[in-house]
């Protein structure tokens, strides 16, 4: 029996990259960008206003010229104008380019405009500064070529936006994880059927299915019965088609866990069975040569979906990133006192708070916690890793930090 | 010009709650329940085995039996064998519920089986403390009849896997908030477009639709120029048709701005217009009487972008919930000192990094901010809010923690 460290080391030897493919923008949300993107000009682009106004030649305010005659109103998205008299202003709004002979926006705050004679003019209440005032400089925020977005971004909205800025129509992408989710055991029995009273109903499937989805996974269900010629047809497509198979059940010792050896047969390699931690000993983790990662993850729910988030979560968004590498951990702050005896690391199931000093607050849920216990999750977000050497860990220490999301 | 707090306050007066529908479970990932779902049975529904091992009466242990012939064995998910002789055993597998007559299971690691003469026989090696021993008692969990699930529950991973577990193959839930989107700004070209040198190309709207997905909404995405009569055609279906209509541009003081006026024009309430806060002091906000929620952001990307997740993103999330109430504030600790003059409420972008001590710090970024740097907001994962009545903010207190996500 391996040490949680040693399970993670070897989760983590199988990772893979997942090829690129290229989409839309508009349906790149969430994924990996496999391309850099670079400015395509300077940002901005040209010399932008920035405040509703006129735009003067500095020059003139120098000298003490306060009164502007307005040539002309430039819009935004209008080709600039040119000032023809170096002592007049041309009216122009946010968003434009500044027009050629002018350097300095006076907003609108800061003028009174009066018509004369059907003349307008421009009287500065208060003088700028410095010349460039109110004007966003070209290449003020990015030049010509700079890099934006790196290979490896995770495309968000303001990443979606930033490729819309530079024209990237089409971008380059990490395709999804496809992953085969499959449940197992006799005693289980479909959602819409009313259970005997020896039988319950599959819940891991549709868990697993959500989990890998929300880590942009495409999933596919399938549920064996424990039967070593069901295993023996089924296993082998999903080993071959899928990059990662998701199993849940017959891992432990009993008399139909026949998983390990029908894995095994159906040509996948063994790199583990069993680790030292709660919940999750009977973990099984192998690989086929040609074909997908197998997570054979304990049958009762609490176990599948906690070591689902340990390990198998982790893998699948690192297999999306090029160059791959575990997320940083994060960690909480004990909320209470907790004592585990045996020497198993050991994922305790918490609720998250935040003071506001900005501190992570992870507090045990009350119930004395319990693999086959379903519901005890709906009342946590997280699990902190309880380390196995120590039995005792107080409150005020800081602990890694797993979310269930 | 009103404040943070009191912009906040007329953005949550809009709030409704939107209809229900009713979904497969397995498409209500992310969804908001509205039905009330109860245990059907008893958690677990029989006396379920925890170990692989043997069924026995505890009775005989405590006349100091050890060796107890195997009668037969039991699988999970076959219906339980009675024990017919009260010093026998029955080889029992995780799962399987517990045989009458017995009412203990002795695990196969603290046993010894032999064949004798074709009759296999356990030897126990370890005596289990008492009875009840490796058996998980019928309802030890839940009851009958309790709630598991409570109107108002996201439902995530766990959360889908108890309604499937209680039968729930259709569940009742918010339908999607319904949003428009629209761009406006006579400067931005498609983004397949080569912009013209005072032109720029659209990205707000793509980034609001990523964003307002990504808190539950289908959204439409819309682009019109600045010209009245666009607005007056454009907007009264949009106020009808949508439950939000999220603009941005438009709404500053300049020639073009002619949103504010066109809005009001098609029906829509002005509840405000201009907050003390930077970026984003121009926000318009308001509400159709009959139709939408109208938030018409300012144009500048950071400015649209922090203010979307500063009052829309929680409008969007509340608006699901059947009785809303705002999310508890997140906070993390300022990690350096900041200075920030202007009598405003300035949202700062920050990266965050988390400790070993469970605490989450707030790192400015590097450059100073500029609402037209939509690259800017590349670096940051979330904002600080810093309240407008103070200047100097000095590193280790902690700040109301905004994530972009």
């Amino acid at each position: 029996m391996i040490s949680v460290a040693e399970a993670t080391r070897l989760v983590w030897s199988t990772l893979r990259v997942l090829p690129p493919e290229t989409l839309p923008l508009a349906a790149a949300l969430g994924r990996v960008l496999r391309e850099p993107l670079h400015a395509d000009r300077d940002f901005p682009p040209f010399d932008r206003v920035a405040m509703d106004g006129i735009a003067v030649a500095y020059n003139a305010l120098a000298a003490g010229q306060r009164e502007f005659p307005l040539e002309r109103t430039q819009l935004a998205g209008q080709a600039p104008l040119t000032l023809k008299n170096p002592q007049a202003a041309i009216e122009i709004m946010t968003g434009a380019a500044l027009p050629p002979g002018t350097d300095t926006v006076i907003r609108y705050e800061d003028l009174l405009i009066s018509d004369e004679a059907s003349q307008r003019v421009a009287a500065v209440q208060v003088v700028p500064p410095t010349a460039g005032h109110n004007v966003h400089r070209r290449a003020a925020d990015r030049r010509q070529g700079d890099l934006l977005l790196p290979v490896g971004t995770v495309m968000g909205p303001a990443q979606l936006a930033v490729a819309a800025t530079v024209g990237a129509a089409q971008v380059q992408v990490t395709r999804r994880p496809r992953v085969a989710v499959v449940s197992t055991g006799d005693e289980l029995v479909a959602i819409d059927q009313t259970p005997l009273p020896h039988q319950i109903r599959r819940s891991n499937g549709l868990m697993l299915q959500a989990a890998a989805q929300q880590a942009g996974a495409e999933t596919a269900a399938f549920h064996f019965n424990d039967d070593p010629e069901v295993l023996r047809v089924g296993l082998p497509p999903l080993l071959r088609d899928f990059d990662v198979v998701l199993l849940s059940g017959g891992v432990s010792k009993g008399k139909a866990d026949y998983l390990p050896q029908a894995l095994q047969e159906a040509g996948a390699e063994q790199l583990f069975h069993e680790v030292q931690q709660r919940p999750g000993k009977p973990f099984w983790f192998g690989r086929h040569p040609q074909g997908a990662v197998v997570f054979a993850l304990p049958g009762n729910p609490v176990s599948t979906f906690l070591n689902y988030f340990r390990y198998a979560q982790p893998w699948l968004l690192a297999a999306q990133q090029p160059h791959p590498s575990p997320a940083p951990t994060a960690y909480a702050t004990l909320a209470t006192d907790f004592v585990f005896k045996p020497s198993l690391t050991h994922f305790l199931l918490v609720k998250i708070s935040n003071t506001p000093d900005g501190r992570l607050w992870a507090h045990p849920l009350d119930r004395t916690q319990n693999s086959g216990d379903l519901a005890s999750l709906l009342h946590a977000d997280a699990f902190v890793e309880l380390p196995a050497d120590r039995v005792e860990f107080a409150a005020g220490e800081g602990l890694p930090l797993w979310r269930l999301a």
